[in-house]
């Protein structure tokens, strides 16, 4: 008995197929290439899923997209970047591979891969967040996953955690994601190499600086690494804080590739974290939106 | 048909008898003394609330409590700086007059009267924000209260707006609440009055600063009283705009004493607001928690 998902991104379009214990048995990827027309996107994910269905075939469809999506409908709304627009994405696959097939937003198939599968099982309240070149995120209440009736709700990038703070790309200023996103954390990795030209960090970011490398460089005893992964640190837990107070979700999940820091992030927030935030790392090595996605029809 | 309301608070408890319009036709207040056993306080409540039972004889009581509460149980768990622990508040009324007993956490009774009869009718999904000494709030999510697994959500007093900004009495640092609370307002006023010592406003604070000292001066061109106002609004808004992007309400109440500025605030925010949020200012003054108790029962 196998499942497949269907994890769709801005650069890759991951397909996976998982067995009863939800492990990924088989798993291939094709590049997105986003400025193309939707069209042409979904004839090259059937090309790709066809023969994942031939070899395994699975029960049923899922599909993660970036945006909104109208799960009710298999509709994507809007989809980021992606030109995606309104497209009847289920019925697309129905078509496609006469399977049930079924939708949601990535986020929100992350969230059920944890719930699932995860680090989030047996909570009835949770919620995730993404930590990446963005910051997403999403919630389960009541046992169920709220998008509000728009199905845009649960952009925890775009609560404001700095008055007069960085301008985002939303029209506010000083947005969570401005932050605690990868982005944020390069911005800030960079302006400590320029203030600090002679410490190890910069030396580490002479081959580039990515969201590693100011962990590689506390991790080594670098005092400015140290403070620029310190800081950081007391921002995601301000944020999760705050999500705290506003939810009381049983359960955080952290993704995302600055959630690979693993242990050695969640000590560093710990000491500023409420005693009642449960917050733990997502064990799926980014594979959590393709798990979730293959679990959606089992809702 | 008459139904009764009780809004316990720090300082006064207030009752109301409602009409099936919604219209509060008799309201009566006695004084909390908030340090005392709570078994008194229930006794003066109970004692309070006599006379309006023989006179209307209403169909039901409903009793809105600071802090948290357990509906299905009819207990208050905790209640703020009052002595109340785990007192099964409904069972308490039951007995006293032998009639249905709702109750409901203060801030969600207030949302409850906003969402049945006041600014948030016909939509499903709405939050309130009081803005008062503190800042406090409740949350309808598919058309029902949420309070999270241990009735303790929608503290949206409570989410971080300023890193490393202002200690809060929560143990956090920069908390909304320390920005956007009548609290946080005078805090910023006397420091403007200080700071401007020969203006309007300062002439005004000259006999007390409270809430709308600020207001008072912006409104006869007082540029002190101006920028407080102008700050005020723009960390209001930003609130707004964060809470928008988390839940995508269709609609969020203010109420509370800073409120009542009613659209001369609005008109303030107005400018920071991302242009979906639909904020509407509650048109109870100050009743909005004693007609959403008083409602309960029909929930």
């Amino acid at each position: 008995m196998h499942r497949l998902g269907i994890d769709i991104g801005g650069t890759d379009i991951k397909i996976g197929v998982i067995d009863e214990q939800n492990h990924v048995i088989d798993f291939g990827k094709i590049p997105t290439l986003a400025q193309r027309p939707w069209e042409e996107i979904i004839r090259d994910i059937i090309a790709a899923v066809s023969p994942f269905i031939e070899q395994y075939a699975p029960l049923s469809i899922g599909i993660g997209s970036p945006g909104r999506v109208n799960p009710k409908e298999g509709m994507v709304i809007r989809a980021g970047n992606l030109s995606f627009r309104n497209v009847p994405m289920a019925r697309l696959f129905e078509e496609a591979f006469h399977l049930p097939v079924a939708l949601e937003n990535d986020a929100n198939c992350a969230l059920i891969a944890e719930m699932k599968a995860g680090v989030c099982q047996g909570f009835t309240e949770a919620l995730i967040l993404t930590l990446g070149t963005g910051v997403g995120g999403a919630m389960v209440l009541n046992n169920q996953l709220y998008s509000g009736y728009n199905f845009r709700a649960g952009e925890f990038g775009h609560f404001v955690v700095q008055l007069h703070g960085h301008p985002c790309k939303c029209g506010l200023e000083g947005c969570f994601e401005q932050y605690a996103s990868a982005s944020a954390l390069i911005r800030d990795t960079k302006a400590a190499i320029l203030e600090a030209p002679g410490s190890l960090l910069a030396s580490l970011g002479t081959q580039g600086v990515d969201g590693r490398t100011p962990f590689l460089a506390a991790q080594q005893g670098c005092p400015v690494g140290e403070k620029v992964v310190a800081e950081y640190a007391y921002r995601l837990a301000a944020g999760l804080n705050s999500l705290q107070f506003i939810f009381q979700p049983q359960c955080i999940a952290l993704s995302g590739g600055i959630a690979k820091q693993g242990d050695y992030l969640i000590e560093r927030i710990f000491p500023h974290l409420l005693p009642e935030v449960n917050v733990r790392v997502s064990s799926f090595s980014g594979h959590g939106g393709l798990i979730g996605a293959a679990l959606l029809p089992t809702l």
